[in-house]
């Protein structure tokens, strides 16, 4: 399985009155980190959208275990690979490396999802296709 | 001239290691205000983009000074009234008020704008009808 | 168990090109609401720490479930309620709704954390007093 | 005078539902420009804050106008310089550059920044020592 390694510098208006990356900050840089994994396999979000009907793809689930504080100035690295592919869904499991260790290590579901055909203003996931699976091998 | 007062309540997560409210936000809280207030007259946004063809009110400027600094659990008050109506933009005046002081004072100046009917991926800004002007008297 | 209820606005802001709410932003509102939550029954963290010489109820663990989109102007309630009671965390539940659904649920598992005596740069999770887990019956 | 660029990655969650970099996200990286700037002529803000006893740099005023909209993917840099020493402040340009062209451009005053000696809760600004000035020729 591929893996992405997205780079981040922790700026001072990441962190919080306790010197500490406030928490929420590791999402947006989960949705970075994925976003841009999948562009380092050749299949950014809007080309998916534009060959499959898509309409992105929508965050399902998304946790995070924090072991250690990240503070201004740490480089850290979002590893971001496929955790498991369901049907319709897929997982994508994100670690936060800091100055060797392991600070957080979380998970997104997200959904392979179209716009319903008799409602274009409902959606439903359908099947993911075989060969974006492939892709990441 | 009608006067807007948008409160918000300034959280941990608003603030940084100076334990103080990381600046940005400040702007963040006026381009909410900005729309509440145009609210407040009976002129969503969104109605104007509808009845006008406008395509929002895009920032053209913004300022503030910073005059005394929030902490976490103020709860703050941005008080926000037209500055000044141009032909095509208007500066939109905001005071932060907090503890009875005057924090931040600042101004946002819009632009109302459409796009051109040569290309209709460039925009223009056109005159500000007089109805506009005439709702925040 | 007492349980608390957290109104959120939400602003343009806190919205993306696909037009609904960025999702780690719910993680920001959990934060506030968790904060609130403890404040609600008599229990700010600075009187805590303070006090118990805790330093703040640092993030262990953070997880939601997205089953409904919220949008630019939509009314939101964050409704929190401590889920579990453990030795040295505990868990608040988190629970979103949007128009009289349930468009987000989650939880943050939190420690009661002091410095370590041997090494003040270190902490550790230590046992929570009865008396805290009782102001929340 | 030396200059420093800070380059950016414009990611999905600086975006709003028009499209664009939500503005404030420009400020906050005005910010993380001024701090890495100070850092690259060899004065990090926590040397400074030890060595002359300044309490940060704090911010006095903010300005932006916006020439041309940012988006998703947008590889910018922030083109930041000393744009004018006073005694007590001093004016930092911040210029960003966006496809060759210059989308934003703005700046920050800051302040030197002291404790007051019979208050040390409350600050004021002192003269920049003349080093400061001459490490950025």
């Amino acid at each position: 399985m591929k893996t992405y390694r997205h780079n981040v510098t922790v700026h001072w208006g990441d962190t919080d009155p306790a010197n500490i990356v406030f928490y929420p900050n590791y999402f947006a840089w989960f949705d970075e980190s994925a976003r841009l994994y999948f562009d380092s396999v050749g299949l950014p979000w809007e080309t998916l959208m534009e060959k499959y009907g898509i309409v992105g793809l929508p965050i399902v689930e998304a946790k995070a275990r924090f072991l250690a504080p990240s503070v201004f100035r740490d480089e850290i690295v979002i590893e971001s690979a496929i955790g498991k592919w369901n049907d319709k869904t897929f997982e994508i499991s994100h670690a936060v490396l800091n100055r060797g260790l392991r600070a957080v290590e979380g998970y997104e579901i997200r959904a392979w999802t179209q716009r319903r055909p008799d409602d274009p203003t409902r959606l439903k996931a359908v099947p993911i296709p075989p060969e974006i699976k492939a892709a990441f091998d």
